[in-house]
């Protein structure tokens, strides 16, 4: 399992009129935590798109536990629980600054290739860098 | 079953550089598909929050089948299936113009109390208004 | 001059913890006034970028003089002032619905060749759109 | 004159397909540099916020020089340039990191109590905490 964690902060424009981070902007915080996850390991999405292979979104679930709001500097823990195939999931949970789990979810995604739209296999580069952190 | 229909349009703010509407955008849809639903049924949910109950999201699932993408017109079908008690799910389906299902959801919501932030139970003039489409 | 109004309702995601619209979300709102006018001249902004032309933003500018709240079903007033030429400016004036003036602002678009990324003339087909409602 | 400097990652979900940030979500980077800016003197937005006075917007300005693209590390230089009184204006430059330099902007707000909605002048603590960087 490969396991990595970041902060990040609660912008103004993410909250809403309930004073609570609207619901929908949890996917970029997913999206921020599986980006950075990923740089963590050497891995950059952006270059990964710029050799041809796209990780559209099958799935997004959010449960929401207890509200973020505006300024919290947020621990989101992201967790790659299966070598990806096809396809790759990540989880994810949120804290707060005293450690409340706020937040808890999962993005299921598929590799695309830019040029035929069809999927494809996760790339080798990635597949290597991610082996150590599972057990044979 | 209550179901109610609406047609939204893309907008460019709402794509990204995949050319597809960014995944999670669709909170959005499905917030405004909601709150039409009411509004059809003769109910107000900015009157709710008014009133001293708001509605904050419990879970919330996007199943992306295939993309929508800049300026289509989406049909976004929303269903409550059953009678809200403390808590209301809402399920959606989305189409584009060629009548094409491109996504399907679902929210759970629960009312709370705006004074004591406490949950409460769905206030009776929805209920009211509902209970016509549910058949003892 | 040519001048075209819209309705656009406030989203609950376009809000922030100061109960008002997000001042950032006034730029949505003047793309969906700009998109909707062009369709309204019978021009469609999909097309044109389809057909290799792309019009960034050069300036935008807002002024804030009361503020949209949730769910207000806004007056969009948007003008051409001038004729395209390499370049064009939009002018927007947002009402809510008691009539009351809450801002002002006004984009400046570029037109590009998405093949070159070299700018170009408006197109003549916008041009010979747009042409009746200005004078000689 | 007070000036800070901050870092921040342009997302995917910040992506038009354009392949640029959607023009609107500078105003969104300029909040964080604000916000930064002033926690870096010491003082906290929400804070300000808790104890009554809030900041709304009255006018803000974007000129796009170059486009912001995704994963770019961007630098914002944020200035302070007079004193606040019951006004304050930030000045914004965007470089990459390439030192190239993409954008140029200003937001200008006011001070205002919660309670009264009536404007305030800027609250003494920031004031002093200004004072040092302006010379008499």
């Amino acid at each position: 399992m490969y396991v990595y964690e970041l902060n990040l902060r609660v912008r103004y424009a993410e909250t809403d009129q309930m004073q609570y981070v609207y619901y929908g902007n949890y996917a970029t915080y997913f999206e921020v935590a599986r980006v950075e996850a990923l740089r963590n390991l050497g891995y950059s999405y952006k270059k990964l798109e710029q050799e041809g292979v796209m990780m559209p979104v099958l799935e997004n679930f959010s449960k929401f536990i207890r509200p973020a709001r505006y300024d919290d500097l947020l621990r989101i823990c992201v967790r790659v629980e299966e070598l990806p195939t096809a396809r790759m999931r990540f989880d994810y949970e949120i804290y707060n600054e005293e450690n409340t789990l706020l937040h808890i979810g999962y993005t299921l995604l598929v590799f695309v290739s830019t040029q035929t739209m069809r999927p494809v296999r996760c790339p080798d580069t990635m597949t290597n860098l991610l082996e150590k952190f599972f057990n044979k």
